[in-house]
């Protein structure tokens, strides 16, 4: 396969371009094909069934686009069906849960990590799971927060309503006196500023995103996957609905032109 | 066909059991078939191809079934499939807009009709045409509300964060003196105490619920297919995901018991 090939990123919305900016970021030589869900969203109270479903979908579309290696920027989808559907593709695949595990593991001094996700993610124990094999001495603790993928996709990022909800959501995490805190759906970086208005400076706040495009990197160098030409194509978007609402929200999180945006009739593939 | 066999009603999730009520009161004799589209909810921001795609994919379910009227208890459904699907099947079919669209009209007294619903049942028009048909003299205003299923779906029925946010969609509609304002949304009947608290005792509330319910009644006796036999099934319940939880909210709705609650998977039919 030609290091030339884009990398392919898939989410349920907008939450998997928090990952995007970190791989333009961390990563500037690549081109990204993103796909979006959101004719399907949320899937954080949706079955496991339902996500391989739907994973193995966007799977298909995603190598239909000829991409090298496929990262699942969705926290659900990387607890509900990442090593299932891993096993059954021929390019790598790799998901946000297990880095970001990685560093709450390395982050914590007093031993307590409270996860803020979807129901699905929490339900998984995949955080649990991962944290505990790299160190069983930790605790963590989950709460699912199922209104914020929803307030996020409104663009309520800075609202009092937001906050309202936040505040409910870490309430008894903070009773329990965590000292870090993961932001388990990759919607709630975008919420980054109103989770550290309620939770306060004493709180580290874990985003997987900055953690999987480092992994990324990894996976690119070890598979001599790397685009090292100076030819770059343009990053592309695709969306299962309301690509218009898609490109505007997108342009307000990438650090480059949000330039080709598509709807796609997912349930084709 | 027996009169004796079932009613089919389906929705996007939990909200087409404010018909199913309304349905069990004033016409106690029959049976029902629920369906409600769990896995694929919401379906207020879908094109009207897909949405065309499940409601044919669960009438043909509920025909399965052996009902002998399916009555679209969504209102998103009811806008932007029901006409075509209506005329491809051979028993009666009726959805929830026209009836709404009915009561509104006779029930303006200045002329000034505010609907909120979803952004898919909004952007079709189609309660401001069905309206119009009746009194074209009539100012219909629409307002998407995209917040309000996720809120209903989370149970927080009364709630201040739900208050907040009916408070913002009906804001304009306030300024612009409507007296009637037409719940557009099947969910948005277990939301009445928080509408009528916010809007005030000066505006009427249609449910288009209760209405459906009327018109379901009147298809039934105009087509002979009434449930005059003492005899009486056990309503039942399939959704497309979450059967637990749907089963626990159907409780907190419903006058009946919920004995049996299954997961279908739609996408097979």
């Amino acid at each position: 396969m030609a290091s030339k090939a884009p990398i392919g990123v898939f989410d349920s919305g907008v939450g998997g371009l928090t990952v995007v900016k970190e791989i333009m970021n961390q990563i500037p030589g690549e081109t990204i094909i993103y796909f979006g869900d959101t004719a399907r969203l949320p899937y954080g109270s949706k079955s496991q069934e339902t996500i391989l479903t739907y994973t193995r979908q966007i799977v298909r579309f995603l190598k239909g686009k000829g991409v090298k290696v496929i990262v699942v920027a969705c926290n659900t989808a990387s607890a509900m069906a990442l090593e299932t559907v891993k096993a059954e593709v021929d390019i790598p695949m790799l998901g946000v849960v297990k880095p970001g595990a990685k560093v709450a593991a390395d982050t914590t001094k007093n031993g307590r990590i409270g996860i803020i996700a979807t129901e699905g993610t929490i339900r998984s124990g995949i955080y649990n799971n991962y944290i505990n094999d790299i160190n069983p001495q930790v605790q963590v603790y989950g709460k699912p927060c199922p209104l914020l993928v929803p307030l996020v996709e409104e663009g309520l990022l800075e609202d009092p309503v937001t906050t309202e909800m936040v505040r409910r959501y870490t309430k008894d995490l903070l009773e329990i006196d965590i000292d870090t805190l993961v932001l388990g759906c990759t919607h709630y970086p975008l919420l980054r500023k109103t989770i550290r208005g309620v939770v306060g400076d004493g709180i580290k706040l874990v985003n997987p995103a900055y953690e999987t495009a480092r992994s990324l990197k990894e996976v690119l160098v070890g598979n001599h996957l790397e685009n090292d030409s100076a030819v770059k194509s343009n990053h592309r978007f695709y969306v299962s609905d309301g690509a218009d609402k898609f490109k505007k929200f997108a342009k307000t999180i990438l650090p480059c032109e949000v330039i080709e945006t598509k709807d796609v009739n997912i349930e084709n593939y």
